[in-house]
């Protein structure tokens, strides 16, 4: 495959009134289908889902997206990923073919929900509005993550941050474990397709439970879905939550920050996360 | 309904050493269920989207997802879209329901194909790969359209973007004649709902064709997609594109401007639209 992240284009510079050609580049945007098979003799392969992906690290995002719908629940469920068919036009291999381990039984309604999903949402192909919420369970709250790290993260995610810095068109997750390093950092042109990255990695690593999630854009709710699933008991946003997020990072029990920069952030729920706040 | 585009809430901010609560303002986000009721009688419904938007102009967002997926092709072919149920915990009503022309005939593939939908993208319910395009004539070059009214344009956006000063969490589309005045300007938490809204709103007042959209945010795929089904011929959006976008552009001849902001923009395809630019 050619370099995933980013391509070389042809763009007309407008500048007031000078306009010129010149070479940059753009965030690749490329469908991914992921096809799941199921059975041990014969194994039957189903679509689940198409999104609109950056290509690269497509195992992961399969495994993220089939951990935070509780698809699967281990890496063990997993007995395969591999990338299927032939190279599109452009070069780039869009199916991923995921085997479970044989004998594992699914839930056949949480596959018909999960038919569907995209680039920046997690909602899709689930019937009907009583269906839409994963179920979690209420995170406890556990250690305290102090204030003067929270303020650290938006520039250790801008550091390893190299796709944006080319097109400014790349949403970022960085998985950040207490003492404020950086686990895994994934980019995407769609913002759940990032965090389904960063936390299929922790799940094909069978890394430690991360302490922080860091998006570079927006929370919306399917991100509160994504790590209260994943029992990530922080999630810091650069941008705004929006109302359906508080109410479910309340209810799972996620701590939601949001505004995360310039020396200031705003805490929406579960502040007891956030340590020296009274200083 | 509350007012449905922001709600209050408490917040704790902090900034350097100091913590404090204070109320704040976020972009209310909510399921809305689209049903869709064809045939005589029997009159049938069935669920064909649910998508997480901002509540407001829920007609609108119908008839213009719709009308940019070529389930219906004009305002004639809809003979009903009303709110329906009751009202949720929070004062919302999250179903709308969709009465279509007597007598018209729907491509079943294309409603299976669309079946679900999301807050920011056009692809779901797209079964496999090759079904992802809609198939849209390409657009002529029709008139241009001063460089001088292109700068201008992010600028009476803002103007008319309420809800952004208060959240900072919406996206918004607005779309121009060419005079550069505002047609209709819509916000949702999804930006593929702010332009659905958009366009629905001139599909169900039979308006003139729009002579360009500007989007908050990224140009992606699926923006594309739908200003090209509504024959806007220019897409100019204040963030990055995405390669795809630029691809289905430049097939569909629709004029892509990117990084629409400070006396600068960027044209990825067919400049002949823009006037002026040789000055």
């Amino acid at each position: 495959m050619p370099d995933c992240v980013t391509a070389e284009i042809r763009v007309l510079r407008v500048n007031g009134c000078e306009a010129a050609w010149s070479l940059d580049e753009v965030a690749v945007e490329e469908p991914l289908e992921i096809r799941l098979g199921c059975g041990d003799s014969p194994r039957i392969y189903s679509s689940i889902s198409v999104t609109m992906r950056t290509p690269g690290h497509d195992r992961e995002l399969a495994a993220g997206f089939l951990f935070t719908e509780r698809v699967v629940q281990s890496a063990s469920d997993l007995e395969s990923i591999e990338p299927w068919g032939g190279l599109d036009e452009n070069g780039f291999r869009n199916i991923v073919k995921v085997n479970l381990r044989p004998g594992l039984s699914i839930d056949a309604r949480r596959l018909e929900r999960h038919f569907y999903t995209t680039s920046s949402c997690g909602v899709c192909g689930k019937a009907g509005l009583d269906s839409i919420r994963v179920d979690t369970e209420r995170l406890a709250v556990a250690e305290t993550i102090p204030r003067n790290l929270v303020h650290q993260l938006p520039q250790r995610l801008r550091a390893a941050q190299e796709g944006f810095a080319h097109t400014g068109g790349l949403h970022a997750t960085a998985l950040f474990d207490s003492a404020g390093q950086i686990i895994v950092m994934r980019e995407d042109v769609g913002r759940h397709n990032a965090m389904d990255k960063a936390i299929g990695h922790t799940v094909l690593n069978s890394s430690d439970s991360p302490a922080v999630a860091l998006v570079s854009g927006r929370a919306s709710f399917e991100l509160i879905q994504k790590v209260a699933v994943a029992r990530i008991p922080v999630l810091a946003a650069v941008g705004a939550p929006s109302s359906l997020a508080l109410r479910l990072a309340d209810e799972c029990g996620v701590t939601l920050i949001g505004f995360l920069r310039d020396a200031r952030f705003n805490v929406y729920t579960h502040p007891g996360r956030i340590g020296g706040l009274a200083c």
